[in-house]
């Protein structure tokens, strides 16, 4: 059997005191962790199993019955990263809670790390259905968890009620990653912060009224 | 000297009835239509220099003399696409006309052939910095032509005078690209329409003011 080098040295000898899902669940930490550093610093075309698994400190057998493709492994570490999502905020008000919500935007893209990441999975995304896939029930989840934020700015009225939330939680995203994936121009606080101002000027007008 | 099968066989044997810049256009839009082509079918990471240089019909040391790799086809195409970027609108009103830029981004974007390209050269502008910088070039050409658009609908008295004109035209393809590129969602005409109410009412409340 092939061997799985630093967790199996940290794990008890003993097979009978192994809890399978602790083991399990460290495996897929060390594995998507290595493959989210990997992305980020070769992107998803280059990405490379077997070293993955050695930087994990994983068996590659573990790593190919597991995951399977890099592909396995993109989407994995999406479904992954969505159950990490950071709670919405509760500043008080609706422009507060956007603002947070763009900075946050903000901050992940423009992290040298984090943005490489990004840029690499939607890139995979760009090419593989699958990976389009993860990254769109990301994005679901993102969005759902930050919805409450617009029903609470409803309810204090200080947008129509019945407006969309997901409408205007995407109208913040959108111009943020507009730059970061296509026209590539920075993603600075004031585009963070003129996102925030357009979409509460819009949802203020009625524009994102659910249909 | 290798062969350069199809051009060459429509040109004058004579060498000198040859007019090199008529000669150099055709091997170029044979070798940009095949790189378009390819794109669409295969995506960026399995583009094929020998493959585009067969389908055009033209050799490949010519190929590999002039655009060197990859990355120097999807550069040029992205030059070339900016050239050939249809002009603005004139409808007479502003929401007219940016109804009719965010139909053209719709329309791009949904189309089978286009679509692909698109995410394609998106896709490869998210792992190599020269198609990027090609990539940002094209969409620095494309809203440079529409604004004057916006520059006619202050001047009628639309939105408020000293209006950044690009950024209210970014606002409108956004939400648009966001789902195309990001969450992986329908680009419908809806979408398209609520793309441009949004960030006309932003633009009418002074969002997009000049700094």
């Amino acid at each position: 059997m092939e061997q799985e080098p630093h967790l199996t040295e940290s794990q008890p000898a003993t097979p009978g005191t192994l809890r399978p899902g602790g083991r399990t669940a460290k495996v897929r930490r060390a594995v998507l962790d290595a493959a989210r550093d990997a992305l980020a610093e070769t992107g998803f075309h280059a990405l490379n199993m077997d070293r993955i698994a050695a930087s994990a400190g994983v068996g590659k057998t573990t790593v190919y019955r597991r995951w399977g493709s890099p592909v396995g492994l993109v989407t994995d570490l999406l479904h992954d990263m969505a159950e990490q999502s950071l709670p919405a905020s509760d500043t008080g008000s609706l422009a507060g809670d956007l603002r947070a919500n763009a900075e946050l935007v903000r901050a992940t893209l423009t992290d040298p790390r984090m943005g490489a990441v990004f840029r690499a999975v939607i890139s995979a995304a760009g090419c593989d259905e699958e990976c389009a896939r993860a990254l769109a029930g990301f994005y679901r989840t993102r969005l759902d968890e930050w919805t409450p934020v617009v029903a609470k700015g409803a309810a204090r009225g200080e947008i129509p009620a019945g407006t969309d939330p997901t409408e205007l939680l995407r109208a913040v995203s959108a111009p943020l990653y507009y730059r970061f994936t296509v026209t590539h121009e920075e993603v600075t606080a004031g585009v963070a912060e003129r996102a925030v101002t357009a979409a509460l000027a819009a949802a203020k007008d009625g524009v994102f009224a659910r249909s």
